[in-house]
């Protein structure tokens, strides 16, 4: 088995940062340890295989994106990473682990498609992965196969309150998930907007002749998402039933989930890097020569980017910083603009919705550190220590401690990295929603459960190197 | 230099447990290794001096208790621990650190009393200090004072909005002392309590005749407290300094302290275990051969205990958990009942305000994890990590991993612990105000940088183990 | 014309009170005078043919109740009042006007059945009566519809979130209506109750055999009530729609209506009696020889009967005092418990919902009066002067001014009220659900557009004195 | 005794309008009657001495200013209208009641004031006036003057939480004011600004040089004024007096006002003319060839103007229409520019604080309905009618019906008002804060207890007109 000394870095993990020495022993994390490369006079680096030099650089867990859709069905089309080429995307940014959706349509049977999904994922990934699954009707036998899935190391359940007809379960539905969540211990997951309002939004907007990308921001308001947040954490008082909010876009639904939190029950919000950054007005204004005003497609992704003027990027990094949204995701969907989004060409309904964005969540996080937008601490936190606990993988992921896998970051500060197509992207799409952003910071180094996968800049790991990652219950329900 | 080996125990740290052994060198951790006692080979057990087997055990960072009053003089006698009893109880109790206070009344010089504050500390402890600095009336020598512990390792400032003629500050001195907190980066504190109206109300009961120990709490209504927490919010909103809420003890300034997080201030807030386990009720109720309802002296206190109608301990627990209170120290401040309580018969305006509670707050905070009222790990973050992070101990406390000092505690799910005044307490009281508790856990073993000075109830330190500890400043203020 | 003096009473308005006398000219009100019979010499006493004392007494407007369901079709009955019998309890109990709701199922047509309801109540009604339209599914003739009712007097637009399938608009019906409000100018109002969550419980219910009356309760918690206020506020704000919600009963949902009418919505909340009196509690104790447990059918309404120990009364009370809930009306909805109530025999989802309480609303709210929990001048406001501006009836309902329809009640604060089915109540029910309840005050006489209808619990009306009120806008959205 | 008609008007009151004569019979309507001069067949006009014909006209209950200060002694000068041309300036503004306040200074005896001042007033007003009273030092001998002045029509008292040395009540001597407050039935009023936070900024301002006007609004910040608003309610909360919060000017105390009022307690808050039109930006770019950028003088007022930024003006427009706050007065202080306001050049400190308005407030509220922004019934309400109801003068004042006053304006919705000193304004002040206000409206005539005291910007009223109004207790405390 192969031993590796990382050494001379800064060991940051959600806690505080201090110089430290890691010992990986084949996949598994051996020991912290001071700086100085021996142990009670024992001379660790001339015993182990691989020394890596992490002076002046931070070393961290590797992160874990809870919240990616690889290979997704969606709208007759299909999210354009593959596992394999989306978890090395991955592994390039810094990202170890990810917790993709298994799809469940109405009608199907939840657990023939989560053996499909691990028949789709295996052999495949360059880094670990794990399922949540996703519910849209709400059969009997699905609520069977819910106790099944905690078995198998399937903690979590995806319901939508929006689109009718695809995902979407009706409040009865939800309250029959939750009360079997409340009873087994699992997470309910919830795409919260209202989807009833949503689509006769649309419809109107469609019929007025307003069917450019913008359009499906205006009609998707904030208050869809306050109105469906509110909505799933009064079926979580009601059931009992842990809540998780997904990409949390609206400051108005924050509020919603900082006031649950403070009556004491256990809900959950995460947002996603696009809300951090983008905004409504950037597809308004987007146009190109190649796709005119239709180039707003490209930030085409729900729940939608909101107004700037409105204040809730503002107020999302706040609520990142103070505890009100704990932790970050991807909602890594991708899809090219020629094939894919194009086909909603002249009917903005039509564009699959979805934004990639799983190569670059730990460097636009780690820019909010650079911009003094939380702690560098936090920044491990959100990204990484926070998704092993609330996703039940804590003491195998997102912390350096022994016993840990060996997924761990060398981050260099003082690096830099330029976003954009032509320059370091990985994943399978033919643009980037991030272009042009520079982030002060870069992924030097990655090793995933002990190896080295990715190394300044180039990939050294194996399709199939990632392995399945059964999960526990979330750490957070007491 | 003395090298332990703590091995086959839970390592508990605040974001979540794992077995794993623990290798202290000299005074610091070197390493925190997976079990098994060896690192590539190398015999780690057999080349060190001592083994602690910890097997079933929980291994955690060593108790900090960041609010204590040693030989405090108040109310014309003296808190009845010294530094010697104080720290040696509360080494018996799992606690390695206290952050305690010292006293600058009206007209006194800042710096004069820091230097006596040393003096009386040094030589004496038996576990590590540091200093928090009391500000009474807020001269320009002051804060000029404010930016020289700074540098000194006093990065937190204690004001009082009650206690006229002897702490309280106006507003107006607060908003400057909060100006150079702002300042120079360091932390306000505040014991949040309308001291006008306090003495209004207790002339007014010693007029109509109330004047047994009960009625200092009626006099110390819950609006008392939540009008000076408000009111303290609103003005480090002002001046933009960090607030650190001091011995809450009512939910109502409790909802005040998670408003002002909500809205991204830098607001904390500390409760005690008196607030979490006692009630006005019980003062009340006590009554004793030897002191008649005067018993109920034993529980005074301020913040005063609250009324269990009123669901404040509901409250608290639910706030410790949601982290809207974010630790848990004692206010630690000891008096006899002989010759210090007693000075308050026939007038409970003139009961030296105290409990003395510093042995038993680690004990009486996991009995809350056996409750299941907090998880495992926070009850480590309350008492521990959050502490030494709040008040800028981190990497050398609060944390077992290397680099860090060698405080550590071995605790016993499986040993029990009965409180009371006939049996284990070493603090220098006459009574015990937790007498009768029953917790299901012990601590068996303490060790201070690297240090065993408990074991099985025996103390084996010395006067003077302990060091002073300069801060630095808070973790939490980005 | 028959003109009329009511002398020497206390003119009671929403403002204040002031002892006046009130002259009635034929069907309208001439003028409101100084007390004595005079005016500039000239003696009105001798010039009217009619001359009533109200010495110690009040002189009231006329009571509106703007929430009842007169032989309203429901569940495979039907209401058992009549607009006839219906109206003339009305009267008996000092309310001269009522707005009924005309019903559109899902398929019917709107128009048609506005047609049909004028035909069930023209030459029926003992006092005047308007109408709310209800709206089902919300067809595109239905929207047109809401502009033509609007015209003909009809401003109000009732929706209901709960009974799928018989009332039940999803919320994008919800929507369309509500932004075709926004535009004429009418009000929203909402039956806010979570039906989708209501029907799963139920089923749940049942097949867990809990089928008595108590069980309707207990599967329409407060979350149901709570969630959907919040959904139809948030509506109403996307739409910029006013919005009044119905028979509040959750003090949860209060604070929803609050906070939005904090914000600067126009939203309004009604309670009933029930609500103010009846709890969760009473109907689980209620038994009889006859029914059994099955007693508990008489108070079977929804929204349901609240706990009584979850500080609903109180709060319901103090909202009516601080006008966070801004009206009371009955929901008057009978059934007999032969024949229509015990439809509901071991199923308490078939029990006919509704109470009937339109003879009791007057009584029932001065006993607030007299119980000191709300003023002489918002027992009128509440009862007649907001309902009466609210919904367009202003300058001829709700107030005692010149211009304004002859509609008097002269009430006797010495007087007694006993209610119960033995003794005065003249609704079609064969039970009443305030049996017992004794009333510290009585309705002496009774004006409707001039003409004494009821004097000394004698009815002297006749069918067919009531005349339909076309209504204007509600008076308060600006 | 004179005998008057107004015939044809609108009579406009709180809850409505409608077409109605009014007849005045020597100082007291005698009636309110139908439009058509004429009372079952008895013709009024030829019986009447005076007939006004206010066709087109809104009849409206003359305005009452709670809130004045006529020569009031400040800062070393004295508030420059005296009752004389205060009162006569408040006749031609259609203001036919005040309620101006006795001053106690600490030290000074209450009754020896009261009495004082009713020398002031005597024989010297124009239209009637009532006085509250202002408690300083709240001594002993103070508490008792309450009782008595309750019984002598001064029913609420003011206390003051800024201008140490002068007006300031500690929160002590603001609990036993309150304590007797709930007692006998009265109004805490308070002027809710945090001294000690200001006096220390205004202090530090000028050390650094920041002299000028401007700087009177930036040493007193919101929050200033939120924390006392806070802190008065929970003072309030806790000895269960009502609490009145004068001229509120921040939204952020308007949300504490809010929040009170929602949870049942009796709080009200009033807010004036400059908080709804002015701004600090306003005063900020004050400047002219005269007085440079001292010009900012005419508007230093206490709490100050807010700035535009900060969304004050919206949200106190808002909460007058939603009742979160309850109605309009002046705080009508006069200071000259020259000979008093240039007291304070280079020193910001020494300005006297007050704005001259009570000519104004009507018509400047009006120009809220021309605006939209309240109803024409909220304009009656909240100038006139709440403050009679909240000052117990209702019966007599704040409304047009038998019994009442002939206190009457009738008011042009066709006029047109220009406001500055070289046009109609009748105040003693050499400027006027509201020069180049234009108003959409007019009084054209004013009575006062049956006499016209304005007609067509003539004041044809005597000296000595106006009566003292002994006040009753508010009708808001149920």
């Amino acid at each position: 088995m192969m031993k590796t000394l990382i050494k001379n870095g800064t060991v940051v993990n959600s806690t505080g940062s201090a110089p430290a020495d890691v010992l990986i022993d084949g996949e598994t994390i051996a020991a912290v340890l001071a700086p100085g490369s021996t142990l009670l006079g024992f001379d660790i680096e001339n015993n182990v295989d691989t020394v890596i030099d992490a002076a002046g650089k931070y070393v961290i867990p590797g992160g874990i994106d809870a919240h990616t859709h690889m290979q997704m069905p969606f709208g007759g089309t299909e999210a354009s990473d593959t596992f394999e080429t989306g978890t090395r995307a991955a592994a390039h940014g810094g990202t170890t682990s990810i917790v993709d959706f298994v799809v469940q349509y109405a009608g199907e049977n939840v657990l023939d498609q989560y053996a499909l999904w691990h028949d789709k994922a295996r052999s495949n990934c360059a880094i670990d992965y794990g399922f949540h699954q996703i519910l849209s009707d709400v059969q009997d036998s699905s609520l069977t196969a819910m106790d099944e899935l905690v078995k198998e190391g399937v903690s979590s359940f995806k319901l939508f309150m929006a689109y009718k007809g695809v995902f979407l379960s009706d409040d009865g539905q939800i309250v029959k998930a939750m009360q079997r969540a409340a009873d087994n211990g699992s997470m309910i997951m919830m795409h919260a907007e209202n989807g009833s309002v949503i689509d006769l939004l649309v419809q109107q907007s469609l019929a007025a002749g307003n069917t450019s990308p913008y359009y499906h921001g205006i009609t998707r308001p904030w208050q869809a998402e306050e109105e469906a947040t509110h909505r799933a954490i009064m079926l979580a008082n009601l059931t009992g039933a842990p809540l998780y909010v997904v990409h949390v876009s609206a400051k108005q639904a924050v509020e919603q989930i900082a006031m649950a939190r403070d009556n004491g029950q256990n809900v959950f919000g995460e947002t996603c890097p696009q809300y951090l950054y983008l905004s409504l007005e950037d597809q308004l204004g987007a146009s190109s020569e190649e796709w005119g005003d239709f180039e707003g497609a490209k930030w085409v992704c729900s729940t939608p980017l909101r107004s700037k003027h409105e204040g809730h990027q503002h107020h999302m990094w706040q609520s990142l910083r103070t505890n009100d949204i704990q932790m970050v995701s991807t909602d890594h969907c991708p899809f090219c603009m020629k094939g894919q989004k194009d086909m909603g060409l002249g009917n903005f309904a039509k564009i699959p919705n979805g934004i990639g964005s799983v190569e670059h969540r730990m460097d636009l996080l780690y820019q909010g550190v650079v911009d003094k937008k939380i702690s560098l601490e936090r920044w491990v936190e959100v990204t990484s220590t926070t998704p092993a606990r609330m996703f039940g993988m804590y003491g195998k992921k997102g912390v350096l401690q022994p016993g840990a896998d060996g997924d761990v970051v060398i981050y260099d500060p003082n690096g830099h990295t330029s976003i954009g197509v032509g320059k370091t992207h990985h994943m399978n799409m033919d643009y980037s929603a991030w272009e042009g952003y520079e982030i002060d910071g870069h992924v030097d180094t990655v090793l995933s459960r002990g190896k080295v996968i990715v190394d300044d800049n180039q990939y050294l790991g194996s399709k199939g190197d990632g392995q399945y990652v059964p999960r526990g219950l979330s750490q957070y329900l007491i």
